[in-house]
């Protein structure tokens, strides 16, 4: 098994009926999601992408990835929102969080056009300088500020580089099909463009070209990944919540829920999946998080973050579940040798290995934890392979639909996202905005003067 | 000004007596902190720190980090909790998240110890080959497991590396004056040793040898920093909360968190501040979080995460605020330039700054926010100084031991954090705690059989 829901820290704190007793809602759910009824069914090409994806453009995409592996120091991914999000986390849980830093022989892979932080920018060009550098453009319109920022200022440097018609070379876009302005100066200028999919939303692109070209450059086996989420698709096939353990997480947070438990932290014992954390934030947060509802995704490396907000979570306000994703077998290992003199007191652990000792700190957080009323699901995964990642992507993504469906709201919509786009357009002056510029400008005038309190 | 407090975008949702209304609670805080009569007074050794410091031990770390500079390309920093965030959180604000990557004419600086994953403390041994390291353990006892751990497994490194005469002139050790397992080690090998102080807790010890000693080998000026701890020292003496903007940050979060918001968002501009809310976390969540009550403290790097999270702010459930710090100067500037077509629709920005379109997002977010229901409390800090890092760190330090009186809790204890290590200790095996571990391996087996549901 790939993946096993575990709720053994979580059974405490539901009615013997209660999952049972969602079976009927969840059967719902499942029938809008696989009929095309439910809300945003537009969006749902994901849920068959991993038997149905593009064949002769993937195959582009390993070559494309060969490629930048022999002629690249350091690529370059350029995008923001789930036009990042998915391509570093896989790369870091397949790896190492430190995966730049580590001797390799893949290019370093850095993340720009997420940010609007000048020194972020400038210090990424900074480390660009001697470096043969290759660019991936993700981003459907080509006109979402963070990253066309980032492309004007790194095209200017890359052609500085290495000269207009090799910066072309180096330069790919991941965007629309055939519209938009990123497709038209890609066509224009000859870079080689990858396809975002109309029907698959930004968060749950990773395994179209938006993820798989970062990934496949960090050297990891982009076709044992998409095995991985047939895996998935197979496995969590059924309607019956009994019998399909991605329905069940969606089933028991949405319970959890339902009883005041509002916030939801994602848990692992590895640094390495701090970044998967972060992909599934965007999914969870901004698939539910509408019409004043939904979990707030929160996350922890523990047993890091035990030191930092375990009080909280022991003994704090009790509105929070966890959701643990235990990795089973450790990418690495570190066996404690006996010292001569037991100083620190830890020969008690000779011969063991450090994952002996991190799983024991698993379990004895959980009980702790369960104690202090905080329930804990058990997501298991088998280890850190594509195959591993591939399955537990397709899992979170499935079970946040079907999750979306029982909290009733859109999952494939994210409606909130343009309110701090259009103010903030407004108030840099952009060509159409004019009325609201003033508006806006007017209340953040009239704002400061009889509310800023004596300072010092 | 280093900093200033802007609450126009919270006083929407705040009565026009509000504030004034709390002044008698919040003048009641003051005392208890600064008479000792309030609870953990024993460990308020942080409030006057910035001009009581033991300048013959200051003198020392600038000699040792000097020293470090010259001789090591890594150094090393083990501990967990307050004996890593802060120095991580204050190297990172004062140069760059990407410091380690960034050239430089300072060792790269490594944080282990703070975790149990195997893979982490092997990939930090890959790092280090060839190269020359340096050590700094921080831990008051020595006896915490996982920078023990670490420790037993980098010594081993450094002495391989370097043989054992050398290796204890590049260990270093921040720990008690003089009791306990690695003042005992320090003093019988001969390694250097800073104290980390009896009256301050682990997550006020920035600015103590813990903090210093790092920061002063990433070629920071930690006299700058003590200044500004002595600026906000001086601004922030008050007790009226008028005329005290530390104490009105306390006082507003506290009163939020009465009016049902519970999830408090640290929220920055700027990648570089993303460790700062780490630490912050620690000194919030591990002060209040206790007796079943406290605000959850979380955070996000905006406009990357409005990105992901940015729908839940906006359209999700209403039950929190957020507090931003806005660093007015940036570390770094970028200027838009023209480009002869404007395929990207950017050229309305040219001649801008990148900080100039930061800002505005910022403007344009909040008072989206403050629409869709979302108080933001605005800290306004001069630059990425020295100085106005420690005033910031000040300011945050006394602003919580304030809120956590005003919420009616002990801000200086961390009973909860116990109980997860009494649980790992027993299931690894530790002699002493022979009952405690049949009971719990019972209650793992126990668990298992009956909760676990059908699977795939």
């Amino acid at each position: 098994m790939l993946i096993e829901v575990d709720m053994q820290h979580v059974s405490r704190f539901l009615g013997k009926q209660e999952l049972a007793a969602m079976a009927p809602q969840v059967q719902s759910a499942h029938e809008q999601l696989h009929t095309g009824a439910g809300l945003g069914s537009e969006f749902t090409g994901w849920l068959d992408l991993p038997i149905r994806y593009d064949r002769e453009e993937f195959a582009r995409i390993q070559a494309a990835a060969a490629r930048i592996q022999a002629d690249s120091d350091i690529l370059i991914v350029i995008g923001i929102g789930g036009s990042y999000l998915g391509a570093r986390a896989a790369v870091e849980f397949l790896h190492s969080d430190a995966y730049n830093a580590l001797p390799k022989s893949t290019p370093d892979i850095y993340f720009a056009g997420n940010t609007l932080s000048p020194s972020a920018l400038a210090e990424l060009v900074l480390l660009c300088k001697g470096k043969r550098v290759s660019l991936n453009m993700i981003s459907k319109s080509g006109t979402t500020t963070e990253p066309a920022v980032a492309f004007r200022v790194l095209k200017e440097m890359l052609e500085e580089q290495c000269g207009k018609e090799e910066a072309r070379r180096r330069i790919i876009c991941t965007t629309d099909r055939c519209k938009g302005t990123l497709k038209q100066l890609a066509d224009r200028e000859g870079y080689e463009t990858f396809v975002v999919p109309d029907d698959v939303g930004g968060r749950y692109s990773v395994l179209t070209a938006v993820g798989l070209l970062p990934i496949a450059v960090s050297g990891a086996d982009i076709s044992a990944l998409m095995e991985g989420a047939v895996w998935a698709r197979e496995t969590y096939r059924h309607a019956d919540v009994q019998a399909n353990a991605c329905y069940q997480y969606a089933a028991v947070r949405n319970l959890l829920y339902r009883k005041g438990k509002e916030i939801e932290l994602l848990v692992s014992y590895e640094p390495r999946f701090a970044m998967m954390s972060e992909w599934w934030k965007q999914l969870y947060g901004e698939s539910e998080g509408k019409d004043q509802k939904g979990i707030f995704p929160a996350s922890a490396v523990f047993s890091t973050d035990l030191h930092s907000m375990g009080q909280y979570i022991q003994d704090g306000r009790r509105h929070l579940f966890e959701t643990i994703v235990l990795v089973e077998k450790p990418a690495r290992e570190i066996t404690l040798a006996e010292e001569q003199e037991d100083i620190d007191g830890l020969n008690f652990l000779a011969g063991k290995t450090l994952s002996y000792v991190n799983h024991r700190a698993f379990e004895g957080t959980a009980l702790a934890h369960e104690d202090g009323g905080v329930p804990s699901l058990v997501i298991r995964v088998e280890d850190f392979s594509e195959r591993s990642l591939g399955a537990l992507i397709y899992f979170f993504e499935k079970a946040c639909a079907v999750s979306g469906y029982l909290l009733g709201v859109n999952p494939f919509d994210q409606p909130g996202v343009e309110s701090y786009k259009k103010n903030m357009f407004a108030l840099l002056g952009k060509p159409g905005y004019e009325t609201q510029r003033q508006a806006l400008q007017a209340r953040l005038q009239k704002n400061c003067v009889p509310a800023k309190p004596a300072d010092g």
